[in-house]
């Protein structure tokens, strides 16, 4: 495992480029660009919100990712004259040209963003970045952000349900690459897979970019291409590191062949299914390996084959004073093989006395699911690493988090959209958005009758990050600070919202305070009001809801 | 629309450099790289097929896509000094420092591929890429290949079903981009849902690539930013296109009020409960692109505000002689609104006296799934044209197709893995693809009990791609050419295996004709032996299985 140099972290401003050219996004975010301009209203300030509408996997929360790539593209923000080109050739001919002119010298130094911090417990409907400056601009950003934090936060998200059916003992590895939405996908899933709280992932360049560790030995081509011990080489081979200095060459063949007799003899097996060329395969591994010894034991039969060799061989390296790592199983029912080759391996920790034996790892990868993941919990078994793709990485049960990016203000005059759904209707107006905890922290959080819950973040606080005129107020956190942040964040809550199935709903309160200003500001108030009287016949009977002060004065709490 | 230029062509090559580095791999690829080359074995010939176990989607078949990007990054394959560094601190420290001098001269020069051709129909369990070439090369490039066939094969089947439950005469429009993995999935999507037969996409870059003609025109956000009919501007504007050259300057407010006032009184709608900033910004986007006036009506109700503004402004440009495009819905019953949305254009068409109205383009949008897009053939509607986003880019059903790469040969000799579950096995030996068709083409397929249909691709002859030592012997079609080639490639299918619904399998037959050689070989033959042995048992009932001719020759055909 390497730490990101500085190199890589440049690497990664530079992939931001190309990885999201400022063409990545919806045609329409340019067309209504220019019917700003055209109307001469592109540089009038507004402020958007990015948020989501329901906690994914029907759980009790999500977790906010994505951010630092945004700032990254932010910061990145430009048209190349080609991009200019383009754009002139698919919008309507009759486009003015001076509106590609202003295109070219667009940049986001007038953009502010104010978001909750990177890797923090958010909730549906939470305000999870604000992103305000000229109107056509911050119009312009929309699907681009909305890109890099929606699938960031989902799997994110997926991963801390992973950890938490995993428990924190067990080890969790991503290998869900070649299962992703193409190499960026993979590369994302790597990424806020771990920082979601796995341990490694088998993406060598998620490691190269982020300093993930990365883990991974043999796949079962691997064992299949060997087919004789005569492939082994060389035949005559690994010397034992012994201290004095003297490095006999061992016949390891020969070796292994002896403690393989002497393992069919305890464990009663026969001789005659041992597969040959898959004992060279373990061979050969040791001999480039001998150190991290982890072989793949399912390629033919675990009891009859691979499990033998296996214990053959790591038997002659601790003769040899290495120390194999341990197998993994990669098919059929991984908690009832995980116990019986663990009990293979106690006897033979305790027949050759050697008690390393008996903890070797168990590695188990068959296309586990969170729930799969959370029976591992229930049954009986000896699996200590688990590796998890296509299930993780495509999150199967919620393959989007849906978040949305929507209009609240211009010129200081909150605005709205009401739609045929009412679900999809939004919350004019700026907000500040605050979680609440008292001094005892978790602790209180059971005492839900004592204490309204709402949300600790408090967004345009100097405290969380903020992006304005080319500068980032506050230093990015690398992939594993922020995957520290991670667990902290999720211990906040409490576990009835952290249950994967029915969690206990967290209560967002939302507080509104607007001041009505004269007629010509009133379209937002007018439609705020529409949408409080939309609410109060939810709202009239909880006990939170506050007539307001005065006419002009809302003041009303309800729940969402 | 812009044909994808010899200049985006190139930036399609050096995009795979960007978005697939040669490290954007497995970690065991490597250290099985180093196992066979510290056994000297990493020159031996090898062969690899790439293949999926189950059809997508409950589904009948599947499409093939992504071998164009897959000859590209073998084109490009090579390992910087950069890289070789990085993997020299991940790799276990007994690593011999002559392998990275072997990695950093690696590239792809003695790997061939052969190749299904991209953009056709495919089945379960048929190989549709066989890489062969030295075995520590083709190894290195399982995940890679994995990762740019998975995604692109199943959003591209995805789409055909999308297209084929649309039925032909629907304009379908991709709009997943901020829904999808991540950057480059939101790419990947965009261009292979076109391939799969949608026919534009909202994603500009892709456009700008790959030629797919874009679209879109305004968000609600553009709607809900207009409070008041002042910030229309230029007040007096839009001169009707009149064929003498002059150029009266219209007062549009004027005339849309005029208009409006009518359509009102043609529905009996109450003028009180149009909202005025929607009107603003129609007359607006109007005034910005008068031949592309396609705005989105549900903002804030589409009897009592936006439906009537439309018409007004509508009314207003017909006068002007200027031709709108119509209308889009985003919330609600779809079906219902567009019958109303309708009928009032045929209500405006009959009392002004304008054709062209009432059949104006009604657009829907509004989370469709593949279930919803049936249900449109069987509802009442008048949508023309329909944009989808979240269900197809994730590809809900199933977000994963599960292709795998197998070693089946080396060294000439056949290769096999028997898995702990059954339907991992794999058939070992390279394989001959053929789909046969008699010469009346798809009729005959309906013809089953006469004709045995198997799959007519023949890998290996010179009708397919094929790539080696850096030439690829086929021209690669451009992303309109596969999309055409698609749709044709599924006319070639049955209509019952077509089905969305529980579909008619497509029988795949299997046949093996394998010589046996002396037992030094026996290898593989081995294990295809115990492989027929474990098959015979479910198929020796079956009328095809023949009994083979001789001790060494194997000539048998079962079902799969």
């Amino acid at each position: 495992m390497a730490a990101p140099s500085s190199q890589s972290c440049t690497a990664l401003e530079r992939s931001i480029r190309e990885r999201v050219p400022t063409l990545l996004t919806d045609l329409y975010q340019f067309t209504m660009a220019y019917a700003y301009w055209r109307s001469g209203r592109h540089n009038e300030p507004a402020v958007f919100e990015l948020f989501f509408r329901d906690n994914p996997f029907g759980g009790g929360f999500s977790l906010f990712s994505g951010m630092h790539d945004c700032l990254l593209f932010l910061r990145s923000f430009r048209f190349t004259d080609e991009d200019v080109e383009y754009l002139r050739s698919v919008l309507p001919p009759a486009t003015d040209p001076a509106f590609f002119l202003f295109l070219r010298e667009l940049d986001c130094s007038g953009v502010t963003l104010h978001s909750v911090p990177e890797g923090t417990v958010v909730f549906a409907r939470v305000p999870l970045m604000e992103v305000s400056g000229p109107l056509a601009v911050v119009q312009l950003l929309e699907t681009s952000l909305l890109c890099l934090v929606n699938y960031a936060s989902l799997v994110c998200s997926n991963a801390a349900r992973f950890r938490l059916a995993a428990g924190s003992r067990r080890k969790l590895l991503e290998m869900g690459l070649r299962r992703a939405q193409g190499p960026d996908g993979g590369l994302t899933a790597s990424r806020y897979t771990y920082v979601g709280g796995f341990d490694m992932t088998s993406n060598v360049q998620a490691g190269f970019l982020f300093g993930i560790p990365v883990a991974g030995t043999m796949a079962h081509s691997y064992v299949t291409s060997f087919s004789s011990l005569e492939e082994v080489w060389p035949q005559v081979s690994l010397s034992a590191p012994v201290s004095n200095g003297d490095h006999d060459n061992i016949d390891l063949i020969s070796l292994t062949k002896g403690w393989l007799g002497r393992v069919c003899e305890l464990l009663g097996a026969e001789s005659g299914k041992i597969h040959e060329g898959e004992l060279a395969a373990f061979l050969s591994y040791a001999i480039a390996y001998p150190h991290n010894f982890l072989p793949v034991i399912d390629s033919y039969s675990v009891t009859c084959s691979g499990l033998l060799n296996f214990c053959a061989v790591a038997l002659s390296l601790f003769e040899l004073d290495y120390s194999p790592l341990g197998v993994r199983l990669d098919s059929g029912d991984l908690c009832r093989q995980s116990v019986e080759v663990r009990h293979v391996f106690r006897l033979c920790s305790e027949q050759f006395s050697i008690p390393a034996f008996q903890s070797l790892l168990i590695v188990g990868t068959n296309n586990i699911s969170e729930y799969s993941m959370a029976e591992l919990n229930k049954k009986e078994n000896e699996i200590d690493v688990v590796g998890v793709g296509t299930h993780l990485v495509t999150c199967t049960r919620q393959p989007s988090l849906g978040c949305v990016y929507k209009l609240v203000e211009v010129r200081g005059s909150p605005r709205m959209k009401f739609s045929e759904d009412p679900e999809k209707s939004t919350v004019p107006g700026r907000k500040a958005v605050y979680r609440m905890l008292d001094t005892e922290g978790e602790e209180s959080l059971s005492t839900i009758e004592k204490h309204i819950e709402s949300l600790n973040y408090r967004i345009s606080v100097p405290s969380t990050y903020y992006f304005n005129t080319q500068l980032i107020t506050q230093p990015l956190c690398s992939t594993a600070e922020t995957r520290e942040k991670v667990q902290s964040s999720i211990q906040t809550l409490h576990p009835r919202h952290k249950r994967l199935q029915e969690p206990d709903s967290y209560i967002v309160s939302f507080k509104v305070h607007l001041l009505c200003g004269d007629m010509e500001q009133c379209q937002g108030l007018d439609c705020l009001g529409y949408w409080i009287e939309r609410h109060l016949t939810c709202c009239h009977s909880h006990p939170a809801f506050l007539q307001c002060k005065c006419t002009h004065l809302y003041t009303h709490t309800y729940i969402l």
